[in-house]
């Protein structure tokens, strides 16, 4: 991947050199609007000593989720790669293809039938079980070569190009930035820090219970088949504090199934000034229109005073590339 | 805590430029000696990148345990804290003090002696069952007045001088610095960015399961009366790779429960360059004496080869006052 991570670093050190350079547009993919503009005040009031909404650099926690937030979820990444897990599982152990889940699976029963515990036991058999060290490896596997499969690039390049942006903004703003994100955790550090420069230790998700093993004389860490936390809806403001220790004042994160709600509550209820995004996925033309049926979040957005991102109107570009993953791609 | 809060700054100032200033010595409270050298040659190799064993910045990880290794742990200041607690909460209920394990303790009962169960029910009755806020404005209420029992200090100058030059000198050569400790992450979190200039982010330790609640219209954590990790012994590695993602190149624990064996192995067995201090505390004259009865750091400092420090010959100093805790104090 020396190639992707050289062309993805280019990409990353023009982004924060253009935010540098006096004069120009930090937010070059965003139209300009309301939005565009409400966030380069809020970074400039809090960035400004003599404002009277100053925050100082060590109190500038951003927090992104990262699935619809920072990278398509249409296919969301980690389920495309519990599928190729999946796959490689029943190669190497048939017997499984007789056994439930896998029989209805394979019969093309879609997951949202399957019961809570059979998904959980899926996650497991794909994600468990092994050391930290050896998942790391098939994660890195996976993204060598899976492609995304209407981009037709690389999963690591299904990333939004005006949220790059963002997160140049902020960090040469000295915002420190966290992702915090349903995701696995271990799966979204093998790449995050490539794609958006950030480290390892700033990125929060679910994880398994790991149990500390002696193996050819060495210590390792070994995945069991327990989640210890699903980082998402009620328990994304547990892992955040957890975590960092402090209420984010910038946090962004997107609707599909009310997951980002307490996480923008609990920045938005910060006792510093903050500034919440909640993303509408509303562009069947340039990516993917969806919503909720109970419309939670975009509810939300109007009750606690989050700011609400049309993808169709506020983002002039959506993929680095140009490309679009719509149906008429 | 203004005044102390200036103090310390400006204590934390000077030394980083002693760090900076060319030529002058970045460890002056440490004896020149075979230990000194060996982390003066340990962090001159991995930061220049003609060396074959350079460690690029993100690398740079260091793991720091926090009583007995950055600050006194005699008495164990926790431990202080939680009497003081306990204190508190029998006034507001007499009626605990007719109920075990109070009657015990009133008795001269020393804590030792209580069962697990009941060890556990008093560090519940200190530290949880509140929200993240509500305790940590306990927290920062206890330093504000508390003094160390034998230095007449306020608990946050009982650090050790040598450690916060090692700290500042690790931290001017790019490396990351994180505290993991078995102390609970939000009492550390309130001290720990003033005393050693460690973001809260970068403090791992041992916490309650915390609980989401609205109160007053606003989201808080309350903390439950459920430990969810115990960051010591064989889960020290666990928090720090659930953390950071990454092993330590360069970790610090001492001697006294076995607490950091596990640490420092981790650290140990990294597939990069690494380094790691295994404390001895044998200065009866300036701190402290004490042992492990199975001698079980100081042999695993031996089987695994961590370098031992010894505060009695390594040390020219021991806290930042020239004071010292010993029995001739």
């Amino acid at each position: 991947m020396a190639w992707l991570s050289q062309l993805v670093f280019l990409a990353f050190v023009l982004v924060s050199f253009s935010v540098h350079a006096a004069g120009t547009d930090p937010l070059p993919s965003w139209h300009d609007g309301k939005l565009k503009k409400s966030i380069i005040d809020f970074v400039s009031e809090v960035t400004q000593k003599q404002s009277s909404r100053f925050v100082p650099p060590e109190d500038r926690i951003a927090t992104f989720d990262n699935d619809g937030t920072l990278w398509s979820e249409v296919p969301t990444i980690e389920v495309e790669f519990t599928k190729n897990r999946l796959q490689e599982a029943l190669k190497k152990n048939p017997a499984l293809k007789k056994q439930e889940p896998y029989v209805s699976l394979l019969k093309g029963v879609p997951v949202t039938q399957l019961t809570q515990k059979q998904i959980l036991e899926i996650f497991s058999l794909t994600h468990a079980g092994m050391s930290e060290e050896e998942f790391s490896r098939e994660v890195r596997e996976f993204f060598k070569t899976a492609l995304h499969p209407k981009l037709q690039v690389p999963y690591t390049q299904a990333v939004y190009q005006p949220m790059l942006e963002l997160l140049a903004y902020l960090r040469a703003n000295e915002f420190t930035l966290f992702i915090s994100s349903g995701g696995e955790i271990s799966f979204m550090r093998e790449v995050a820090t490539t794609i958006y420069g950030v480290p390892s230790q700033n990125i929060i998700g679910s994880y398994f219970v790991d149990k500390l093993e002696e193996r050819n004389g060495r210590l390792v860490a070994v995945r069991t088949s327990a989640l210890a936390l699903v980082n998402d809806k009620e328990n994304k403001p547990i892992g955040i504090l957890r975590h960092i220790g402090r209420r984010p004042i910038f946090s962004v994160g997107n609707e599909r199934n009310g997951g980002d709600i307490a996480h923008l509550r609990f920045s938005r209820e910060s006792t510093l000034p903050n500034f919440q995004i909640m993303i509408n996925h509303d562009d069947e033309a340039r990516e993917a229109a969806y919503s909720e049926k109970d419309n939670a979040s975009l509810a939300a957005a109007k009750k606690f005073g989050f700011k609400v991102l049309s993808i169709k109107n506020d983002w002039k570009q959506v993929f680095p590339s140009q490309k679009s993953i719509a149906k008429d791609f």
